[in-house]
């Protein structure tokens, strides 16, 4: 069942490789239906080289495996929450890519300082806060999605597709699973350059909210003019 | 028609991913026919591995499309003022490319640090200022191009074939579209050692003229001795 | 002899260059037969290019070719302190890869900082102290291995797969030499991803204690959870 | 005339872009005949592509073309002068490679931060003095060898086979075009680390000399054990 998504899972799967996203299997991208509320991820720990349509698990939001022979991502529960609460999305990636990461480990907000970052992100892209030893030791993976989502209460996760989890690695998400992969290939580009920026001017303040504004809605929204017509 | 053009406006846009210039669809390269006055670039928003000859949109110097398909590049109209100003150029470049929009994104000129950078630009890369919210508001491509003509207002822009758009990316120029290319892609050669440098050693000063001198003019110029008899 | 060993040894020093660890012929892997106490070991200053499985040195705990006819790697004494040393091992790795060597140069242990650093390394990788003027005129491959066992004395070696040796460069391990090779592809991005963190963030302090925890026994131990059950 | 030479000096320019050390036609190899006193380099300004056995160009010590329709490099007035003044070597490489250039533009030796440094130069790289503008407008290539030899007055140039010109980029040289190609590669290898190891500990200080002479004479002299014999 569910064929389509698990074909366009493994693309987005085996896109994260190609754009030198991942080191390994350190990586995962998952789908959904919306209409059966299933799920399909990347198996845990499987090579990307080995990666067939049919090793993609199914689970319910539940978490429960539906279809597939092979233990789902490890990651499963984050990824069922930010579907739980961001209902608009359709696909989720997580990475550990470097450049991102780094932004991660060192606790800190990427600020948006460029036209590349307006693009695709309608602000700074926010870290979350560490998170606490009893939600560690809880039912870590789904707690992940849990500050993911406190992080983001005010924000639209449509218009910010994407987040830096404290001491750990982005995640990204969108519309599918490819627009999923497409925001995790800009996010590790932008945090390349805000990183570069900062080695070049310490002092840099923000891109102006009129330049945000005009690089953001000439890609987003109903007045876009970017790109053809569809 | 320009199907010469056109084919040079095509290889150079491939060339900039060959090089290493772009992600996804952020970059394109035009041409001029200086006799017809027409401008050819490429299509808003199309992806480099699909990109025919026949893709390539023909617009006059109004902007307005007189062949072709698809629309043109968003940033058309800033291709269109450089064309209009610099009447020596032949082809125009953008690209997001890292090191050097990451000195955009700083706000800071290139400086000359070095015979690479002397062998291409005579004197350090202007950065433009920033771009007031009534021009970011109007006509934002066209202003882009306005602003990019006013930091260049002293400058011979054969002497000077590139800028930085502050807050933005990098625009190069050339006799021909390939040689704009040519002068985005030591932009991105020069930008990066110009960071690396500074981590080296803030306090270092600017190449001596004499050096700048005879290195630009042992490629350029009535005088240039570099290479092969044509 | 030992034909299983000698091609998972081949093996496992091809797979350096594929991972970019290696320039030339710095780098270089064993592995270990522990009935016999042979060690088999890439042969000194061939490149990976010409290597065959004939090609491998097997030599005994003393360090004497027992077959072969290349010279084994300069390094084979450290190699052999280390499989006396620590019981577990069955496969170690050396290599001069750029970001694990920037750290042993500055002579710096890599803090944990991270769930990456996390799933593989159970604490900060430490450097060693630097050699004494007595130990590099003696027999100093061999006291290589002994400063690196000095420096693990109060560390599990397979909950801490890697090392710095100061002023040098990393060496790794695992229960087999591809084993070893992987870990030292997660030194090397954990190096850069420090570093870079390091650079956004000077103060950042080491991951909460607790989250070291989840990851290192999400993978590893009897409780893991990531993966398939094998 | 001189195949054998022509074609390995071939060989090695066509290597510096198989190692990422040249961008364009930013690097040239040259190789010397002694018995008869001829040079043979690559041609100027010509793609490496394009390149073939019979474009090499031939000179005298007196940089007259003896052989060949292409103008030899505009940098062949400085390999001669290398040539006449460091008898021992055979091959010399000038590139633009991106870290050794990073430091020539600082003006900054690279010092012997740690073994892969020893293992090929014995002792920091020196960065030549400012080229004086008399110096610049005179017979500039020839003066920049000039330099170059002024900087290695106390220095055996086998033992320290490179050099930073300052402003510039490097030189490197062997006993042959291929060797002078493997220490550029060296070079930029080291220039990388140091950069990276100043940016993790800036107040590092230089390897201990009884590491530097371990490794540097564990490679090369009488007494190196390093490879197999020959």
């Amino acid at each position: 069942m569910l064929e389509n998504l698990k074909q366009s899972v493994l693309d987005a799967n085996l896109a994260l490789p190609k754009h030198n996203l991942v080191t390994f299997t350190w990586g995962n991208v998952s789908g959904i239906n919306r209409e059966r509320n299933l799920v399909v991820i990347k198996p845990s720990g499987v090579s990307y080289e080995e990666l067939s349509r049919d090793d993609m698990a199914v689970v319910d939001l539940e978490g429960d495996v539906v279809e597939g022979d092979l233990n789902p991502s490890s990651d499963t529960p984050t990824h069922i929450v930010l579907y739980k609460n961001f209902k608009e999305i359709g696909g989720v990636v997580h990475t550990h890519a470097p450049w991102s990461t780094s932004w991660a480990q060192a606790g800190k907000d990427i600020p948006a300082l460029g036209t590349t970052h307006a693009d695709y992100f309608y602000g700074g892209i926010p870290c979350t806060r560490s998170m606490k030893d009893i939600e560690i030791n809880g039912s870590y993976e789904h707690e992940t999605g849990n500050v993911i989502v406190e992080t983001l209460q005010d924000i639209n996760p449509l218009q910010m597709p994407g987040v830096l989890v404290n001491s750990h690695a982005p995640f990204t998400w969108g519309k599918d699973p490819s627009e999923a992969v497409h925001n995790a290939v800009v996010l590790e580009e932008v945090a390349k350059m805000a990183l570069q920026t900062y080695q070049l001017n310490p002092a840099i303040s923000d891109i102006d909210q009129a330049l945000l504004d005009k690089h953001y809605l000439r890609k987003h929204g109903s007045k876009a003019y970017y790109g053809q017509k569809k």
